[in-house]
């Protein structure tokens, strides 16, 4: 059943040709964007444009029907008018076209009879032998093969293994420029908006099944079928972490929910009790889903809730302690030889060393930080560290103090020891870590703080570290990843 | 007795002259760094460095002890060792110093029966006759007089409406460079640390008093006085708004806070209740009281909860209704007359223009968005506007497909003709609008985006517009806005 499904879409995610019918040589237009971002992205297949009044586009040839292309099509891009729609798939239909996504909108989301009635008729269509996504929909992404959404012209063009589905095209597009400096990849994206024919049950089911996919996410407005959604879900419970936005769940929001993709949202409740029954991990926006498959990505599964915080700094400490106290992580004391041990390397006044532990000094040397994460590593009671590097701006203090404002920021870092300082750790005791490098600077002028700490962040990622901006950031996402490994207690 | 408390901290906020007992010629030291931020950030009155062991530091006269001094000292910033804190307190009485702080660390807050001590001696000290902030703190910021907080050199030198109170110089440093590109600028920022003499309830009492002060925020921990500090809000409930963070409300955040400050932090739900029948504004994290400071600072009074949303994309649209729903605000339908003059100058396909108004296209013109605005504007049911010019990023799409990659991404803006029809929508109704700019991208080769964006986030300030990065995080504070006015239903 699993390869039936990956074969059933292979032609929509690995087409060997592809037809962009409403292709169109105006920028603005949909027609031109979807097909710019496809040659760019780097498809290696056929591309053929559909126009009937057009010659070349892009330097390709245009076709002003279908039916005039001269080889295979394998999958069909529609960009044309909605009361086009059903002819072209008839069209598609006698081409043996195996599978076709409609970015048109204007169906069942108007809430009008004559919305409804056509995007009916092309769920009928559908049913005669071609996948459809959509309507109302900004497509599919997948880098393996080249393929992409709207806009999508900047999308990373590396594959990786986090599969997406989305009733928001928006989302989607969102969700590509948050991943891209966080080293996240994906599989397959798909924005699949009305989805009267392929939809949230299928692209489960195929993400469950696709071997490239080890990450399924998702962002739902409503389920066309609910008993086979949870079908799915139970029978492929732990494979492979799922984790959804569910929105629309508020009465405005639900409101909101018709007006956009048509969908019946259902009732908050029985969602979150349902999605907790079958593991799956469920966040409540864009920002809580983006860190989740973050932690996910880079979290080794051996990271727990009993967790070692170390910076300098008591507020960030007492913030931390409530955060982390209410996601149901804990900070539990250092055992007392570990402590003791500790409390040898560092005065007494200034510190505290309990956990969190706080080094007094804003800017800690990381030579200090390494002795905690050395005393945490070796602690049997601690499953995690999150180190807080807080006042990452007073990088422009010890420039300016050491009257060399005019060198770049990099000079006078501390994160390069610091991320030895992880690795090594790392590598003695093998527990994860966790950075929070706050980057809270909002001057126009000092834009150099965050190309440093953009740079930093990068390094820390590409040793395998993840790093958040806030501490709640981090402590929610880890917290979603201790619960999927069912570490928390109840 | 307002008059009283004025005249009392006067020689503390605006000291006609200053002695750094402990200043430093070692640029590494707390006696360096502070000495030298307050010569830069423009104290006008004079600086008497005192250290037995130096003669000369920053180009300024050191002096052997404080009673070498020859003029009046009026306040005194000590760093020395905590075993030499009280001597020099004495000394400070017997020279007429009105007022100290004490950065140095090492009392209370160790938990151990020699820090106690050593700070109650401190306290017994202050009664005869100096005020005394700290131990444990970072000190006094006051732009109007150029006084700073550690590390504070880079710290605008421009006063403003907002009074801070805190027991965390970790968090006034913070905030100082989280307002600074907002445009919050202080009357007076105070890190009063284990708060042993001046403390909340000295600090609310001036706030209050303080003609320069509008905006009353702070960070607790705990409180010495309870039923003091419950009086003065009583007594000035309404008179400015008072937001406060009350850190350590769990139990593992209690616990930190003892090893912070020292403090009792007390039982969330009595805080809660207390703070909310006194007409405080509860936050819980130093992004929630920036936004919320910054909300007080740029919404006019009649912002109210009846929120119109408009953007496009419809995933915004349905997250944004979840998150406004659960704040209490709404997003009432469109009034008959007012919508149907809309539908006429929008196509029925691809918009959604109930409310939340989703104009379908990701990048939407101004002159779109202006009818929206236009519509809600003259909408009897609507108190609010938020503007979300979704995907901000696609400003290089366009640059991109115009072929003018190498031009700055500022040729490319909507958002001086969409901060146009801001303000003459907002000169024409006279209602408050908010704009939502969301900068997502993490790619660290796209760091122009985030210029150009602080560059347009400028424009809207100073035009008196609010940005926020997230609607999450504008409605939240627009929540707390609207609730403190008290036009929230129950």
């Amino acid at each position: 059943m699993a390869s039936d499904i990956l074969q059933a879409f292979e032609p929509i995610f690995y087409p060997r040709s592809v037809a962009v019918i409403g292709a169109s040589a105006d920028i603005s237009k949909f027609g031109n964007v979807i097909l710019s971002a496809i040659m760019e992205v780097g498809y290696k297949g056929k591309v053929y444009p559909v126009n009937p009044e057009a010659e070349e586009i892009n330097g390709l040839k245009v076709y002003p029907s279908l039916k005039e292309i001269p080889g295979e099509v394998d999958f069909a891009v529609l960009t044309i008018p909605a009361p086009l729609v059903s002819s072209a798939l008839e069209e598609c239909l006698r081409k043996g076209v195996k599978g076709a996504e409609i970015l048109t909108s204007g169906f069942r989301e108007t809430g009008t009879p004559e919305g409804r009635r056509m995007e009916e008729e092309i769920g009928r269509i559908a049913k005669r032998g071609i996948r459809i996504l959509g309507p109302n929909c900004f497509g599919i992404y997948c880098p393996e093969s080249g393929l992409t959404i709207l806009p999508g012209q900047n999308f990373s063009r590396e594959a990786g293994p986090v599969g997406f589905l989305s009733q928001s095209g928006g989302l989607c597009a969102d969700l590509g420029q948050m991943a891209k400096g966080l080293g996240i990849r994906f599989s397959k994206m798909v924005s699949y908006g009305n989805g009267c024919d392929v939809a949230a049950c299928d692209l489960l089911e195929y993400f469950f099944a696709d071997p490239q996919t080890r990450i399924i996410a998702g962002y739902l407005e409503g389920v066309e079928d609910g008993p086979r959604f949870l079908e799915i879900l139970k029978n492929n419970r732990g494979k492979k972490p799922v984790i959804l936005w569910k929105a629309g769940l508020t009465e405005t929001g639900s409101r909101a929910v018709m007006s956009h993709t048509g969908s019946l949202s259902g009732a908050a409740e029985v969602w979150k009790s349902v999605l907790q029954q079958w593991g799956v991990v469920q966040v409540g926006g864009a920002e809580e889903l983006i860190d989740t498959i973050y932690a996910f990505l880079y979290l080794p599964g051996n990271a727990g809730p009993k967790v070692a915080l170390m910076g300098g700094g008591g507020a960030i400490g007492v913030a931390a302690s409530d955060a982390l106290d209410r996601l149901g992580l804990s900070l539990p004391v250092l055992s007392p030889p570990i402590l003791e041990k500790l409390k040898a390397s560092f005065p007494a006044v200034g510190n505290s060393l309990k956990n969190p532990v706080d080094l007094g000094n804003p800017m800690i040397p990381p030579s200090m930080l390494r002795k905690v994460m050395e005393a945490a590593g070796e602690d049997g009671g601690i499953d995690t560290l999150v180190v807080i590097q807080i006042l990452f701006y007073i990088l422009y203090q010890v420039r300016h103090r050491l009257g060399r404002d005019d060198k770049p920021l990099s000079q006078f870092s501390f994160q390069p020891e610091l991320l030895k300082a992880c690795q090594e750790v790392q590598e003695k005791y093998g527990k994860p870590i966790l950075l929070v490098l706050p980057d809270i600077v909002t001057d126009g002028k000092m834009i150099d703080l965050e190309i440093e700490w953009r740079r930093e962040r990068d390094n820390y990622q590409a040793a395998g570290f993840p790093v958040f901006k806030t501490l709640d950031r981090a402590a929610r996402a880890l917290s979603h990843f201790v619960r999927y490994h069912q570490r928390l207690p109840a």
